[in-house]
């Protein structure tokens, strides 16, 4: 299983992409990696190169540029090169720490679209506190606009992936909506209920964004633009809460630092629970091969969970069995 | 000023809805009431009659009523006659902690629509940690789907509310959308984007979820289905974060317990910045009287505190300004 790996993506390339491979690469003795770079600056943080392949490139994409104009005008940026090796079947994966944009662009114009899949999704996974223990959503941006069928998709692929990397037997499949009965939300959500609910899938009905931590469903199924808004909501909502709570005791007299040393370590578990480094990555599927992003500004362990979701979806053949299933139920017109 | 009140709506009417009343009763002296529902058990709980006028009925809508159906089959309920005290005149504002869907049509069907506003905005305001203190969001769930112009209609709509209420001078106006960038969302944001742009708001651009407690804007633009997907995350996570802050210390060892004695004032503190009780209110806006509901759930500093809005909300005429505005400027069809 070899994983072609986009060195130069993100705030902290490539030094926490390198730490982040030579961790998974020490874990997991089926793993191998290309990394696509500058050759100079990834040999300064390398320290083993078992494994390990190096293609050298001066090119890469940054973050502001236009994903599309991008991808086309550089054909020898480093996210290009790992995903061209993709294509070519020299790796089985694609990692990166670039732009979502970019990295859609890429996996649609180079890895491509699964045949009869209409739409890729972008599907991070999220702690639960109660029910289960992790949950996924998609999609939470790859797409401005959905129509009902892609919904549909999505809970395909989210229940195919839940299956394989989070070990879940059954899962359940739920759609965001703004109500819980069946008749609720506009157009879009009550014909994507019609579908999910008339599918193959274990689909258990409508969920609200208050209940998603509770761990109501296994897949949660979104348009983009509703994902988006909910993700983003809850990330902004927990760090300022954390943050608020760091500095309530930091800012607070002796008593209430002592109260926080004596908190400290169970903080620190509370928070685990919550670990961005585990939870701020995502796959983007619907595509020929798994692709998974980290966070720009996320760290090497971040890199190494990516490299392990990957691994999972490798060995269990995630993306083949959405193929199969699309080359055995092909999509009326 | 007289407030209409649903003496019946919520889950703990009327005993909180009685209590919150006497309390703004006590507290400012130019309000005035008429409690509407049953007259032996609003007198159970009411303690002092001054000012508090009370108009007997049986009636009340459940909360799981098809709205429109009920607000038509049931003349004599509770918040109709609410709603039909200030069509006559005989009340400036209703108030109820009934059905958000029945207040709605209630709003719609008696008290009537601001010529020229479209549709009405369910309006809550929300606190921030940095540069401002409060904000507001709509619309979170008064509207399935919007079109460009109702989210103008918002902005324009919240500016007048922020500045009356809020006391804020010149109210930025945002547009919650899924990137920061002028070209960033589905055709309704970006055409939204366009209008609210060319408008005389102080519009600031797009802001994405995670930083609205950041105190990003003054007044928030949503549709109403994102508005509300919004809404709950922040609410949902709110609510498992301290729950888990929570558990973590009664269910921790006798240091835990010790360190979470010493910090309770802090966290206390730090739990009223988000005070449910001043937060859970929402104002229904685009009628053509103020109209405010607390949640079903709410206590009586809630409905305190809805009062409270209210006033601010006559004083300043709010209403009217906004009346004023599209009488002045029509809508070109």
């Amino acid at each position: 299983m070899k994983i072609a790996v986009d060195a130069m993506g993100g705030d902290y390339a490539p030094k926490v992409i390198i730490e982040g491979v030579e961790q998974a690469r020490d874990e997991y003795s089926d793993l191998e990696f290309i990394l696509f770079g500058k050759q100079d600056a990834i040999k300064e943080y390398l320290t083993n190169n078992t494994r390990i392949e190096i293609v050298h490139t001066d090119e890469k994409i940054q973050s502001d540029e236009d994903p599309v104009r991008a991808v086309k005008r550089k054909p020898n940026a480093s996210m290009i090169l790992a995903a061209q090796a993709v294509k070519d079947n020299k790796a089985d994966a694609l990692f990166s720490m670039g732009s979502t944009g970019a990295l859609l662009a890429a996996g649609l114009f180079i890895i491509g679209r699964i045949k009869g899949i209409e739409r890729p999704g972008l599907m991070p996974t999220f702690p639960a506190v109660k029910n289960v223990d992790e949950f996924v959503m998609l999609d939470v941006g790859a797409n401005a606009e959905n129509r009902p069928n892609q919904l549909y998709q999505f809970g395909l692929m989210g229940t195919v992936y839940s299956r394989d990397v989070l070990k879940i037997k059954n899962p359940r499949v739920a759609l965001l909506n703004n109500g819980t009965e069946p008749n609720k939300g506009d157009d879009l959500h009550k014909a994507a209920y019609k579908i999910l609910e008339d599918s193959d899938l274990n689909f258990v009905g409508n969920v609200e964004a208050n209940t998603l931590l509770q761990g109501v469903a296994d897949v949660v199924v979104t348009d983009g633009f509703t994902g988006n808004a909910t993700l983003k909501a809850m990330e902004g909502t927990m760090r300022t809460v954390f943050s608020l709570l760091k500095h309530t005791i930091l800012d607070g007299g002796v008593k209430t630092k002592l109260g926080g040393l004596m908190l400290k370590s169970d903080l620190g578990k509370m928070r685990d629970k919550f670990d961005t480094d585990k939870y701020g990555n995502a796959t983007l599927i619907g595509l020929n091969a798994p692709i998974v992003k980290s966070h720009g500004a996320a760290n090497a362990k971040a890199v190494f969970y990516a490299m392990t979701d990957i691994r999972a979806m490798l060995m269990n053949q995630t993306i083949k069995q959405v193929i199969d299933y699309f080359e055995n139920h092909p999509v009326k017109d």
